[in-house]
């Protein structure tokens, strides 16, 4: 089965479901938004209710979703529900904008730790907090609190969504308790970011599968898979567990090369911009073994100020170190892992069509 | 039906079940701390199995669990459970046990915020990792991005606690309903209590309401009453939220008046010591609104070095102003208010002089 193209000889049954991936992605991100958009709106409102604000927090909340992002997790739940004999998207719709909620969480602690300021072409919801709350006598400061009950308020509201789902209880509870273990290594991968000391290629390959790969595509592909009533010692589930893991890591790895070397026009990031950062990302890892390299990387990791020479200095060096090339190489290697997981266990054709274009469209993106 | 004394006379056919509130409670709480002891463990080695700063982080949650508190709300969560004809209090831990992970969530985000170093006789979480995490060059300290990701932590612990009930699926959907409900509540609460600008005797009313009330009584009964196979709409689950919402009220002012003339023995906390830290609490913007109880009160309120002759004159004032005689007067009328609301619904009569224990331990107790 080819990974491009149109998927309409797949269809079968599936008369309501669109004839190729990019039509499917657009049908899942289309009902995500309705359902999201007047969900969200009765959030706004139960929080101004309660006073200014809490009316403010849960505002920048809903801007932060509905400005959007690629909707990939959506997508990849959407899919592997109809693989595992799922008919109708638009019965795991709460569930997918339940992971939407997740990622708002996820990404409000994350840029309230890394000082971000900028998220999905606004304000991060730190950033726009930080215009409403002011400093405190003692303790942190009003801003932080609401930056960091901002997070606790969309993790909660993440929960509700995949509430709503009318699915039979056994099948939530089943994607339930996936959730609970991406939540928890999600936080494991952040400590380990955030805090370990040391940053070796073993410890970058743990923060990847445990930060990204858990709740990008694990945590969605397993709970697609449970709400079509796959049981989690399913040979289905444990198939799809086998292509979302190399699947996350190579999304991340392209992550990586788009932030070195990504088209700003296509990423709207900055050239260079993770270096510009200092982020230790495995790409920067993997050149930082070569001692040119790393003496022309050392020159701008962390300098937002470093100079345009300086920076064309540096990604000349991912290049000339081979690590650029490394990492592309892992990047294939990952995709074709993933997509042999897709072979070996009988999933409804269509769906598995869906899930290897998802492959495509995560390590071959350019933004 | 009494408040006090045995309820052996109810007991009827739940032979199993001890035969006076204080013997449930012990029960509850030993087989609370039978579930948690061990499957903290597996955390902890889980979390040590990623490296050290993870399960430095693990460890400091798993300390703050086991040192206790007063499972209170698991003992409700029992109570309602039983009073909605659940048989096996056993059935119920693993959601008795989530309700003690997330307190152990909201106290450290809690902790936090307001920079408390001492819970439960012992440092709070934060505290506890600003031993293990230093400083960093830009942003929150590692320590403050350990705090909140073991906060984090605890979140999704108690949502996999609470997925290992081995009862009807629809049930645990609906206990988790009630919980996603309730985490929502309480960050509304903590917003206002920590960014409000103004501090009205309405504001302190909802704060109490959403962040107390709610997840200390409303949300374990409901949950309870759930898990026993009462539906949201059912008779018996709205008279428990009618019981609720008053008895946390009841309970929030007490541990005000606690927190100004406890015995610092019984309490384990300093005498006045919610008015060395500031806290306005319902006691305190009572007795503002007399001039001279103002005046006496603001000397002291949040001066955390105030000298001793001051303190004294503040709780005299307290007294002499009547605002402890009204708190007293209205924690009564709170506790009858409960009462009453349980003499509305049928219940299962060992279930009810439970719940109607509990308003007196949860009102009368002295620490």
């Amino acid at each position: 089965m080819g990974a491009t193209g149109t998927v309409s000889s797949m269809v079968g049954k599936h008369d309501a479901l669109p004839d190729s991936f990019d039509r499917f992605v657009e049908q899942v991100r289309a009902l995500v938004e309705a359902w999201l958009s007047p969900w969200l709106e009765a959030r706004v409102a139960e929080a101004s209710a309660r006073g200014p604000e809490v009316a403010v927090v849960a505002e920048a909340l809903r801007q932060l979703v509905v400005r959007g992002g690629k909707r990939m997790r959506a997508v990849l739940l959407a899919s592997a529900y109809i693989a595992c004999g799922g008919e109708e998207v638009s019965s795991v719709v709460p569930a997918a904008a339940g992971l939407e909620l997740l990622q708002a969480y996820l990404l409000t602690h994350d840029d309230w730790m890394d000082g971000d300021e900028v998220r999905r072409g606004g304000p991060s919801v730190p950033a726009a907090l930080r215009v409403h709350f002011a400093g405190r006598a003692h303790g942190p400061s009003s801003a932080d609190a609401a930056s960091i009950l901002a997070g606790d308020l969309a993790a909660a509201w993440a929960l509700s969504a995949i509430l709503e789902l009318k699915l039979a209880p056994a099948r939530v509870v089943g994607a339930l308790r996936e959730l609970g273990g991406v939540e928890q290594e999600v936080v494991h991968g952040q400590l380990l970011d955030v805090c370990a000391e040391e940053r070796s290629e073993a410890t970058v390959a743990e923060i990847y599968a445990l930060k990204t790969a858990s709740y990008t595509v694990r945590g969605p592909v397993v709970m697609g898979a449970m709400l079509a009533g796959a049981g989690a010692d399913d040979a289905r589930a444990r198939a799809l567990v086998e292509y979302a893991e190399p699947l996350g890591i190579g999304f991340q790895l392209r992550d990586d090369l788009l932030g070195a070397f990504g088209d700003p026009r296509a990423t709207g990031k900055p050239l260079g911009g993770d270096l510009r950062k200092g982020k230790r990302t495995a790409l920067v890892v993997e050149a930082m073994r070569d001692p040119l390299a790393a003496a022309a990387i050392g020159r701008i990791l962390g300098q937002t100020e470093a100079s345009e020479p300086d920076l064309a200095g540096a990604l000349r060096a991912l290049e000339a170190s081979g690590a650029r090339a490394r990492v592309e190489g892992r990047i294939s290697a990952l995709a074709l892992e993933s997509r042999a997981a897709l072979e070996k266990v009988p999933l409804v054709p269509f769906g598995r069509g869906l899930l290897a274009q998802a492959i495509v469209a995560l390590t071959e993106r350019d933004r």
